[in-house]
C-alpha cells in the first residue's frame, strides 16, 4: 500500500500541518487514517487503536494481539501495546509524551476517549480535515488502485446481469455477488442489488423477494480490494423498461454527466450537487431526490468532501468522487448510476468503462 | 424483531432509567440501540441517526432517505427526518425540546457531535451503562433467535470442514463459506478460517494461502440472522494432529469448560475470564494468552460486558456471553473454541450442539 508514497513521508505530512495549525501534536483513531500512516488497517471493535505523532515522533498503539500485524508500517512509529488488562488509555497518554494541545479526528474519535484525555489535561482540537486535506489527494499508486477495485466491480455487474432471471430471490443474488467479489481478492464488499419497489429505497436491505416481469433492477457494487475501494451502480429492466424507467434512466444519465462535468479543480462540492440536484429535482414527476451527488472514495467507502448542499470544499487535483445521482419513485423502483472519477488537472477522468445502458434483461 | 417485548416498553425502560440517574433525557446513537428501539437497524456512514426519548416523549431521527424504513418503530416516536441540505444535529437538538441534562452513549457518539450538543448548553454525560442494563438481559425470543444463529454457523462449520482439502486457499474458503452464511438469511456475517501459523494471530486475515498437510485451521464463524449474533469457534487438523496441536487443544477445551461453568448469576466478568486464563497461561509452552475469555453477545457482536481482567461487572441472568479461550504458538498455529452461552438461573446454558472435538481432515 504504501510503495509510491512512504508512510514516513505521510506521518511527516501529518507532524508538519499539526505545527501549521498549532497543535503539538495529532492522535489518529479512524481505521482508515491508520490505514494511510502503516499500511495496517485494524479490527477495531471496542479496541483501541491510534496512531501519534508529535513534534518528538510518532507511536502507533495497539492491543497486544494485533502487533504482529505491523509488518508494514514504518520503522520510525515507536510501537506500543497494551494487554487485555488495559483499556490502552493510559499507554495512549504515555505516548503523547506531555504535549497538551492535540488535535484528533473528530468525526472517529468517541465521547468517552475524548473525556478520559481532557481529563488528564489535554486540549482537544478537531483535527480531521488535516488529515483528510493529505488522505483526499490520491496518489497516482492509490487512483490505480481504485480503478483496479473499479475492474472487479464492473466485471462483477456485468456476471450479475448476464444470469439475472425472473424467480431469483434479492438476497441470494446479493450473497453470491459478494462471494464472488471476495473471490476475486476483495477484504470486504457492500452489494446492494434490489428488485422493483424495492428499489425505491436506495438504502434498502436485500431480502425474500423475488424478482419479476416489469421489475427495475438497481445494481449497486462496492469492494475494497488491496485497501482501496470501489463503487460502481448500474440498472436493468426486466423485458423492456416502463415509460417511467427510460425517462427515469435519461434524467439520472444527464444528471450524472453534469456532475461528473462539474469535478474539475476548484469547483465547490456544493456545486457539483447542484449540477445534478438542478436535473433530478426539475423531473419531479418521476420521483424523489433523496441524497447528495456523492462522496470522495479511497481507503474509506465514504470520505470527505460530500457532495452535498452544505459543503463548499473546493476540489483539489487527485481528489476521488463517486458521482450517483438517482431519482425513486415510491412504490415503483429506483434508477440510479454511479461512477468513481478522478478530479485531473485535465479535467474528469472516469475510472470505469463499464456502459451505462439500461440492460434489458430476458422475461419469463 | 420485537414481538415479545414491546419496542414501547424499550422506550420506557430507558425513559425510566434516565430519570433514576437524574437525567432529563438520553441520545441512543448506536446502529444496535436504535435496532433495540425501533427495529431498524441503520446504515450510518457518516449519516446521523438517533433515539431521543425525554420525559415529554421520545424521537427516531433519521436522514430523509430512510423514514421509509421505521415501518416497525413504535408509534409513540414521533419521527423526525433531515434532508441533505442539513447535518440532522438541528433537528436532534429540537427533538430534545430544550432539556439541559442528557445521557449518550459514550462509547459511540464521537467527538464532533458531543461537541456540537455541549455548545448549544447540553450538558452530557455517559449513559452507555444504563442502555446496556437494558440490553444486556436478553428476553426469551432474543435467546432463540442467538440459538438459531448458532445453529446456521454449526452447519457451515460442519460444511466447511467436510469439504477443506490440502490445496484450498484461505480466502476463497472464507468467501464461500460467507457467501453460504448470506444464502442461509445471514444479513451480516464474520468468517476467519485460518490456516497453519496464519491461526497464530487472532484477528489475522485471509489471504491466499493454500491450506497445507499438518496444518492446524482455526474456524471462526460470527453471522447476524434475524437481527441478532452468533459466534462459534472450531478446530481441525490436516491428518492427525501434531502433539503441539493435540496439547493445545486438550488445554482450551480444559480452560473453555472452565470458564462456562463461571458464567453464573452474580460472578464477575474478571472471574469468568480468570477461570479461563489461569489455565491457558499456565500452558505457556503451549502459546500465548492474547486475549479475554468473551464478550456479550446479541444485536451486536461484540457487547459489554467484555470478560477481561479489569471488568468488575457481575453477569446477571440473561445475558449471553462468548466463551473463547485461545492458545498461540507464533510461526505454528493457533487453538481457539467458542460456544455461546446464557447466563441462567440453573446455571450456564449453551446455545450450540456441535462437538469440541478437534476435527482430523484428509490429508493430501
Amino acid at each position: 500500500m504504501l510503495a509510491e508514497q512512504g508512510a514516513d513521508a505521510r506521518s511527516l505530512g501529518i507532524r508538519e500541518a499539526a505545527k501549521a495549525a498549532g497543535l503539538d501534536g495529532v492522535i489518529v483513531t479512524s481505521d482508515e487514517s491508520i490505514a494511510y500512516l502503516t499500511g495496517f488497517r485494524p479490527m477495531q471493535l471496542e479496541r483501541l487503536f491510534a496512531v501519534v505523532v508529535t513534534e518528538a515522533g510518532g507511536s502507533v498503539v495497539v492491543p497486544a494481539l494485533d502487533v504482529g500485524q505491523l509488518t508494514d508500517a514504518p520503522p520510525s512509529l515507536e510501537r506500543v501495546s497494551y494487554t487485555a488488562a488495559s483499556d490502552g488509555m493510559a499507554e495512549l497518554v504515555a505516548a503523547l509524551g506531555g504535549v497538551r494541545s492535540v488535535g484528533v479526528e473528530e468525526d472517529h474519535i468517541v465521547f468517552a476517549r475524548a473525556k478520559a484525555l481532557e481529563q488528564q489535561g489535554i486540549s482537544l482540537a478537531p483535527a480531521g480535515a488535516l488529515v483528510f486535506a493529505l488522505r483526499a489527494r490520491k496518489s497516482a499508486d492509490e487512483i490505480e488502485k481504485i480503478r483496479r477495485a473499479c475492474g472487479v466491480i464492473e466485471d462483477a455487474l456485468r456476471q450479475v446481469f448476464a444470469e439475472l432471471r425472473p424467480g431469483d430471490v434479492e438476497w441470494e443474488v446479493n450473497a453470491r455477488v459478494e462471494s464472488r467479489l471476495r473471490e476475486q481478492g476483495a477484504t470486504d464488499t457492500h452489494a446492494l442489488i434490489l428488485f422493483g419497489e424495492n428499489a425505491a429505497n436506495p438504502h434498502g436491505q436485500p431480502g425474500p423477494r423475488e424478482l419479476r416481469n416489469g421489475d427495475v433492477v438497481c445494481a449497486d457494487l462496492s469492494a475494497c480490494i488491496d485497501g482501496y475501494w470501489g463503487d460502481l451502480t448500474r440498472c436493468a429492466t426486466v423485458g423492456p423498461p416502463t415509460e417511467w424507467a427510460r425517462r427515469a434512466w435519461e434524467v439520472v444519465r444527464e444528471a450524472q454527466a453534469a456532475a461528473i462535468e462539474a469535478c474539475r479543480v476548484g469547483v465547490t462540492a456544493r456545486e457539483v450537487d447542484l449540477a445534478q440536484r438542478t436535473l433530478v429535482e426539475a423531473a419531479s414527476e418521476l420521483g424523489q431526490c433523496l441524497h447528495g451527488a456523492g462522496h470522495a472514495i479511497g481507503l474509506a467507502i465514504h470520505e470527505p468532501p460530500f457532495l452535498v448542499p452544505r459543503i463548499e470544499t473546493p476540489l483539489e487535483e487527485g481528489m476521488v468522487l463517486t458521482i450517483e445521482p438517482g431519482l425513486y419513485q415510491p412504490g415503483i423502483g429506483g434508477i440510479r448510476l454511479e461512477d468513481d472519477v478522478v478530479v485531473g488537472v485535465d479535467g474528469p477522468q472516469i475510472l470505469s468503462t463499464i456502459s451505462l445502458d439500461l440492460v434489458e434483461l430476458s422475461s419469463s
